[in-house]
């Protein structure tokens, strides 16, 4: 479909060897499993010079590992462009996704500058709005927070009601919400569990902030509530698109 | 201003006698203590025959006071245009707003065939999309789910963590679902005041799956993981707009 439309100009579902050892850079979209397996099978083929960079949600867990394994001349830098759909494929792909979007570096300190700024030369290639660098660590803990708890609260509130009769009455703040409750779950599982620690302790953050919330609801604190609310809208501001 | 770009045709912020007088129907925006205290003060200005109603978010704890304060000479039909915005006034007012949302007609047991019909035909007037009915507690059970416990969720995500430099990083999910973070305290807290028992009761409900995704990650139980994911994206399905 991709050769057909023009959207690559070449391109094999298979490990083509004259293809990798052709790359100069080589850009992967592999579940993080799937990568480093990927990577201890192949990573030979590469000719010396490659810069390889990906994709991967998660980074603690497999950008060490991943450059413990490849051979000294070939350089891995990994990136997270923060775009997505609730759906996948080559025919939902879009040339305007990255336009608003955030794309951040995730350097180790076995990264070369030229590396790195390769890199965020390709977030600005790629049109990203913002091209940023985060350590592995910093990078988890915050998408702990702004992607992989979202998908958890998303998920759970679906799970939550089965009534079939809900879509009649609803608005879109819940249609916004709960967007991102259509989840491939092969991936996010994996995401999750690669990512575990982080993501709990956020889950705690969050329930007790909404445990609080019950508990000002419970007593009738009106003045506790209208004062989250106001912190919400404060806070909130911050992420208005400008 | 309303009158100046032609939204309005006479307009006034205070009581009017003469146009209260003159009315047939009447369609009130007030936050529900203040409609209460206004039929109290000035039912008594209604012609007779006049039919009111509301757009008001919350039923059972004022529909049935409202319907006993009137003369019986004024129905009192009560709605709810499931559509809004997380910002006010008139300045930013739409009149697409309604188009691809739900009206819903909350009649009781002392409303007429007539008025339920007028206030039916008056959600179609006005463009909605879905013209529904339910009775006050089938309401409020269902706005506590889809509309208040979706409030705090939002609240809490967004009191849950106070980094000003998430706004870098972040991508749509977390805008999505925290677009209703910024919230009209005032508002919200005396709507979640007045349907505290159903709004506590959906907040277990959410917790309780949320906990079971908790304690599917912290055992490391990725089929209990995948399965609230299937359930999610299934049920979530329904709620793509057609």
């Amino acid at each position: 479909y991709a050769k057909e439309v023009g959207i690559i100009n070449y391109g094999t579902t298979e490990v083509d060897e004259s293809l990798i050892k052709s790359a100069d850079i080589v850009i992967f979209g592999l579940y993080p499993s799937a990568l480093i397996s990927w990577i201890e099978e192949y990573s030979h083929l590469f000719k010396s010079g490659t810069i390889i960079t990906d994709v991967t949600g998660v980074k603690s867990s497999i950008v060490y590992k991943i450059q413990s394994l490849l051979p000294s001349t070939v350089e891995y830098i990994s990136a997270h462009p923060m775009a997505g759909k609730e759906v996948s494929g080559v025919k939902n792909s879009s040339d305007s996704i990255f336009n608003d979007a955030n794309y951040i570096v995730v350097p180790t300190e076995k990264n070369s500058n030229d590396a790195i700024e390769l890199c965020k030369n390709l977030g600005e290639v790629l049109g990203f709005k913002n091209v940023t660098v985060l350590s592995p660590e910093k990078h988890d803990k915050m998408i702990g927070f702004l992607s992989q708890l979202t998908h958890c609260i998303a998920v759970s509130l679906m799970c939550a009601n089965g009534d079939e009769n809900l879509v009649k009455y609803t608005g879109d703040s819940f249609r916004d919400l709960t967007r991102i409750a259509t989840i491939n779950e092969e991936m996010w599982s994996e995401l999750f569990l690669l990512n575990r620690d982080v993501l709990l302790g956020e889950m705690e953050s969050f329930k007790a902030e909404f445990d609080k919330m019950y508990q000002a609801l419970q007593k009738g604190d009106r003045e506790e509530i209208k004062g989250m609310m106001r912190l919400s809208t404060k806070r909130r501001k911050l992420f208005n698109k400008k």
